[in-house]
């Protein structure tokens, strides 16, 4: 029986939320300082970075603005 | 006394709006085709162009992609 959240996970949420991991990753940063940065909840960010949270774009916006890119450049990362 | 709405709206998502309008019209399209093609609602696309909605990611790329541009395309017209 395959893991019922990969039936729901879209492979768009997924590659955005392997663009923010890899990024995250690169920074050196873990996720609570992410988190902490883009004033978002540790583990809504753990759903995210899993590709299993449909992020709207004020959140979209801080992330990236915590990574240190622009909005655009990481859905260009996502190849979104 | 401002326009109540206009107290919430953020820049970022009004710019949102706007690339998107812009887009639109430079296709000639009406809200309706764009609605229609994006597979939303007029009137949550009405909202969205107005900068009083914060859209979710699936349904920007939706609305990029019926608009025949990529989501970070949109963004980088928004400056986000």
């Amino acid at each position: 029986m395959p893991n019922p959240s990969l039936l729901r996970q879209s492979p768009e949420l997924v590659s955005l939320g392997g663009a923010i991991r890899a990024l995250r990753l690169a920074a050196g940063m873990s996720q609570e300082e992410l988190a902490h940065l883009a004033e978002v909840d540790r583990s809504y960010l753990g759903r995210v970075e899993r590709g299993d949270n449909n992020v709207a774009i004020m959140t979209l916006c801080r992330v990236a603005q915590a990574l240190g890119v622009s909005g655009a450049q990481l859905l260009e990362l996502a190849h979104l």
